[in-house]
């Protein structure tokens, strides 16, 4: 199967957003063996999608299109699918009674639209897809060996229409599988990664082996292709128990997810962690600033866990709340291991949580000294005893903050392992 | 002049890299009034990099080509490009010495290769452009009122090189300035928007007026192109105000920036507002876990504002910490108005700030009651009163989690600004 991959919206030629969605279904077409041979991004204009149709289809047999199914006028990329196989449209009563409960239950104003409407207008003889986010309906056309699949530009919308329902359309019409397996790392940087196993990443064939590199993080990505699962799998463990071998130490997740938005993992991990062992723990933020109580939250079931957060992000919330004593902050600096300790000795009085953590560090420029952006202390309590780590990191304040989390999260992770 | 974006690599179409180079190359290109008729990607492949000029041509009369400038034998960018206008190559001696010097500063082991010669090597008759930041020089090929412009991929080479010539080349082709502002709504949907303002976005000729929507926002670009600065500002701010007299209540920002990535200006906003008019503020988070003061920490200086935010996950928390009455918990639900109301009572009472903000909400499906996914109360006390918004929101858990940080954010803006 060759897929053209096609972009829709004017939006995306003037640069106001970026196009994820390209990368996202690259990345997850790959993944099934599916190869892309082209990625096109045109704007809401019928004369230049129906051309693209065409010239796409001198080359691939597969045209994967995103964008232009909303209710506006300008959307036209359904009228122009069905332009180009010759179909009319018919109103599909289902669709229209969820975008009418859709609309009456989330917009504010509760109006439907005439516009509305357009979106539950189906081609004849299309397959629609539910759409669970959204009102768009997703549509595939078959058309003598050429197939046109539409999805909602959203790329919420998309993913999900993607996971639930494409994918698995896709994968019905090949005989060969592929499955992919994911080691998630924490404290090697990619190129370190890369060196350690260059002899791998050379030498591979099935399962492939390719390495990718995140904020803080590096993911490797094995896959195996071959008739059936079980074969697969073995490959991929054999392949993965090799890596292990030489870096398993930086190791942190082994899962057969797809790789969610170039988000870390680490929460997730974390947070299971904590919840599995009935561990209750409370988190003291300087400059974190809620952001390390965040993470941790979009976990769910973690309110079992996590007892308190306090952002502590003046002087005197840390005096107050945390019992810092004024003279350390005199003596040593508010960022520093003395107040980090005393942050989280002051926390586990106050909450008496089976873990605590503490964050205090520069995220930026600070004029009295500028030598110490990146500097964090975090603070860790754990089983009577409290040890402070001290990090350098890099990047603007965000980055710092982001790293800093991430950091916490990483040592509470490999506390809690050595326990086990 | 019409202009075609053209990405060459096979790993953008793996999905392996985000083609970020494009979304560049938009905005700069519209900002200059340039129009961007359509994106191509395709892999290092001969034949069909010699089809998409051809085709580009048709509709375009400028093709500006990134990637495939590389070392190796897979880039083959130049070489298509020159076969297509049928130039030769020679070697430019200043574009070698400079390679040579570059390689031998830079790189590790010093060594180098008659593929490095291949990068010096120019098609007669082109514009050589320098490259600060890499080894691949830039190339214009004029032929007939159509030009090919190829830069390199690597996004720091290629911004580097069109900021400092091929901007100014392009310029140099116009006489043309055009200048843009943004409008920054929140708290109206796209479509409500669009209705609203229907008469405009159909009328539009100078200035232009676009419409995008991002999470829980929407953004207005205003276009404006002569040969004055000064006229061009002067007809967006008549159309600024003309917008702003039908649909002012909800904008939060009107500026000049170009448009962060799909990020929300909000906090800053927010952030600004309370340093700038001396307010304190403490916050206490459930549903929201820190997001809501996590958002507010990006801004620098906040320290000055921000003088507690705890965490108010677990009942507990709210009971100890917020002085939230059990019975009120156990008589309405921890997801109420009544606990809401508590809750920055209890936070004010402690904290004496001029401003309090709680949260409370259902961020997923709760079992024991599953209508009420996305119910969130958001408490907030400013100059001796305490109100509570009820707000519906949708989507997945973190979705819910920042509408709900923003729907606050949004609440404290309007109250100081009516007090202002």
């Amino acid at each position: 199967m060759n897929v053209e991959l096609v972009s829709v919206g004017t939006e995306l030629l003037l640069g106001d957003i970026i196009n994820t969605n390209t990368v996202y279904l690259s990345k997850e077409l790959a993944n099934i063996g599916i190869n892309v041979f082209k990625h096109t991004t045109v704007g809401d204009n019928r004369g230049r999608l129906l051309r693209t149709f065409d010239r796409a289809f001198n080359s691939s047999d597969t045209v994967i299109v995103t964008g232009g199914l909303g209710p506006t006028d300008d959307d036209i990329t359904k009228e122009c699918a069905a332009e180009y196989f010759g179909r009319d449209f018919y109103l599909d009563e289902y669709s229209w009674q969820k975008i009418q409960n859709y609309v009456s239950k989330y917009n504010k104003n509760n109006v439907i639209t005439s516009n509305n409407k357009k979106q539950a207008m189906i081609p004849e003889g299309a397959i629609i897809v539910e759409n669970f986010c959204g009102t768009a309906p997703g549509i595939i056309l078959e058309d003598n060996g050429r197939t046109i699949i539409l999805m909602p530009g959203p790329p919420r919308e998309m993913k999900d229409m993607f996971l639930k329902s494409i994918k698995p359309y896709l994968e019905s019409r090949s005989n060969q599988k592929f499955i992919s397996k994911y080691i998630r790392f924490y404290g090697i940087g990619e190129s370190l990664l890369e060196d350690k196993i260059k002899h791998i990443l050379e030498n591979q064939t099935n399962p492939t082996v390719a390495l990718y590199a995140k904020t803080g993080e590096v993911l490797i990505r094995v896959t195996a292709s071959g008739e059936a699962v079980e074969s697969c799998e073995e490959l991929i463990d054999e392949k993965i128990k090799e890596i292990e071998k030489i870096v398993g130490e930086y190791v942190y997740l082994i899962g057969d997810e797809t790789i969610s938005d170039s988000q870390s993992e680490l929460p997730a991990v974390v947070g299971h962690l904590l919840i599995e062992n009935d561990l209750t723990i409370s988190i003291a933020e300087s400059l974190t600033g809620g952001y390390l109580t965040s993470l941790l939250v979009e976990n769910s079931g973690i309110s079992k866990s996590l007892q308190e957060s306090i952002v502590s992000y003046s002087n005197e919330s840390k005096i107050k709340n945390l019992g810092v004593q004024e003279k350390t902050i005199a003596d040593f600096g508010v960022v520093s291991e003395q107040v980090a300790y005393e942050m989280v000795k002051g926390l586990v009085e106050k909450t008496n949580t089976d873990i605590a953590v503490s964050t205090t560090g520069y995220a930026e420029q600070n004029f009295e000294n500028n030598l110490q952006v990146g500097l964090v202390y975090i603070g860790i309590y754990y089983k009577g005893e409290i040890f402070v780590k001290e990090c350098q990191f890099n990047g603007d304040r965000n980055r710092i903050r982001d790293r800093a989390s991430k950091e916490a999260l990483n040592e509470v992770r490999k506390l809690i392992l050595l326990e086990e």
